[in-house]
């Protein structure tokens, strides 16, 4: 058994991440088969609105987001537009947390955050185990990830039970940015409720830049550490609170503004 | 005492269903209300985005999602345009789950799901006994399903207290699918997050058409197990998850692609 | 010790209201934070789609719905434009309840709903005990509010020591009702999910005009007591379920209808 290995402890706390939309019943019934298994699961909702069938934005907002949960927590991802079909279901444990989401890329920026993740397949003898012998072939976030998610939460299983030691998943679907001579070129991953542009580039990066400001449609915005540093309606980038590089606009949406999209180029040049 | 009578025991668990939407917080105070009488409820939301004003939607998703949930739980579904008037207030009992919702329809679709259910109507005696003696209005999901959902999930109420039986409750606003020659005529009941088209057709009922395939927007969609089957893009026909047949089209909205709204009419034929 | 000091008994209830939507993370990782202290938190959501960067519509909606949460909850409200800036954060003790929130007006309706409120500036040195010493820039919601609201919850924090008590906060932004000679001129402060038009006129202040009705957008709508007392379609005014004065269309929306926004004027005058 690695050291690895033994750091997780559930804490009882579940996360789920999902393009299901609270218009419908999908999340309510993945909680339904959760407190099924294990009634005093703590389970929150990370985002059930990221970009469907793009497991890119489930990917990265997990990576940025799990840290601020319990040691012990199970995170559920499903992005999953290849339920039903020969896809497999990548088990990642580090830094005391356990991941689950279809083996779609889903879980690449989760790895990368990760110093020395256990990274597995989940078993077929693992899900049969569970009683769970005919998943609907379209809805695998209620018939396998809720209740595997459940008996890992609730403490009843022992990892190494989950399935087969694997060396890689299926990578990302995202290049990384490409730090340069002086510049930086990533995209924008996301764009949040307020219309911030949220890209690839890690708050570190920066320092290979000196003077940094950065080049997003057609126009050189300056680096700033907060929204109020400008007036309402000017333009700002900013390392924000999750520790990544955002283009945004005082009290206003920077997407509209800007008239911009997921994918579009930011670069960071120096002044 | 009935066997049924006997079948409920609380769990501690219940959902809320609703067209209240989440923008406002009437969720919120729902919940506020339920907490301050019972502490430890386990309060799921199914979800607060059918239709307004059209109680089918709601039943039909209740209908399909309780059993995902485990035996003893309270089901509350609020959608209801003739709050405050002389509508009644239905409580039904079946397979170790109880519901609650105004008597506007919206429990057709449960009622018919359940084998011999008991059927109540709540009693103002019984709300008065709770201490509700001058509910608003205009917001009974507050002032009294919260309560009386609270106080059963709570495990303090005799199921018999909660008002007279009766032998039916008012009938579902939408007629059941026509199975004639060879073809079974049904509606889309809802559309769902990803745009799938989801209809009344029990998938039970296809064994009813040999080789079928589904007509919808005046084409012939040909029936599939999962979105992976067929190339993004392409439309299928599926019995979904949820039991039910469904139109879709993969990776992509089916709704936007065809056109279409609930109530459209689906037809099965065969090849 | 004052009375009123001794009156917050925490209940381990947690509302969180904002402006952060649900398409992002930030509810989500607050969440987190709060379980990371207290893991028998009940955290409910009172609405985080209120107008972006407008802080009347969280406190007016959290002044009219605290009380149907248990004694001893906190409420946190985060509509926060001044976030990282030099704004305090203001912590008001009333009723039973404790509330947080930035000091930029938010909770000038809660001040004003209480009754010998006790008002304190969140002191640096309280939020450095915790262990918060280098919080983000931009997301305080997750690096103060939540930490702080759950070592309040958790019951391990003397209110006395969260900082200074102080005789008033940064006011609220919007005027009160004018009350003249036989009319009530208020404004449209939030429009509901439904459309209905929710001013910031109180139900008890329409005693001021005889026999009242309601001019806005022209028409003179007539107060009845639920929807149902007029035909789908129709406009009506109404004290809701809240305590203030609504306008509303039957079964429809009367935003949509009379073509209003927030701050769209409303009159009482009599018939």
């Amino acid at each position: 058994m690695t050291a690895a290995a033994s750091e997780f402890t559930a804490s009882g706390v579940i996360t789920l991440t999902s393009d299901f939309g609270l218009q419908d019943p999908f999340v309510g019934v993945m909680k339904g088969q959760i407190l099924t298994r294990f009634p005093r699961a703590a389970i929150i909702d990370l985002t059930h609105d990221v970009l469907a069938h793009w497991p890119v934005e489930a990917g990265f907002w997990l990576a940025r987001s799990f840290r601020y949960f319990p040691a012990g927590t199970v995170h559920v991802a499903v992005v999953d537009p290849g339920v039903g079909g020969p896809r497999g279901i990548a088990v990642v444990e580090g830094a005391g947390h356990l991941f689950l989401a279809p083996d779609n890329g889903l879980l690449a920026y989760v790895v990368e955050a990760l110093t020395a993740p256990v990274l597995r397949q989940l078993g077929e003898q693992f899900i049969a185990s569970l009683g769970v012998t005919r998943p609907s072939a379209t809805f695998h976030g209620r018939d396998i990830f809720a209740p595997v998610a459940a008996e890992i939460a609730a403490g009843r299983v022992a990892l190494d039970s989950l399935g087969e030691r694997v060396t890689e998943l299926v990578p990302g679907w995202l290049d990384p940015p490409v730090v340069g001579a002086g510049q930086i070129a990533g995209v924008v991953v996301t764009i949040d409720h307020f219309g911030n542009l949220i890209t690839n580039i890690d708050g570190e990066q920066l320092h290979a830049v000196a003077r940094a400001q950065v080049r997003v449609a057609g126009l050189e915005i300056a680096l700033h550490r907060t929204y109020s540093d400008v007036r309402p309606g000017d333009y700002l980038a900013l390392v924000n609170s999750f520790g990544v590089l955002e283009i945004a606009r005082a009290e206003q949406s920077a997407a509209e503004g800007l008239g911009l999209e997921r994918g579009a180029p930011v670069t960071v040049v120096h002044k």
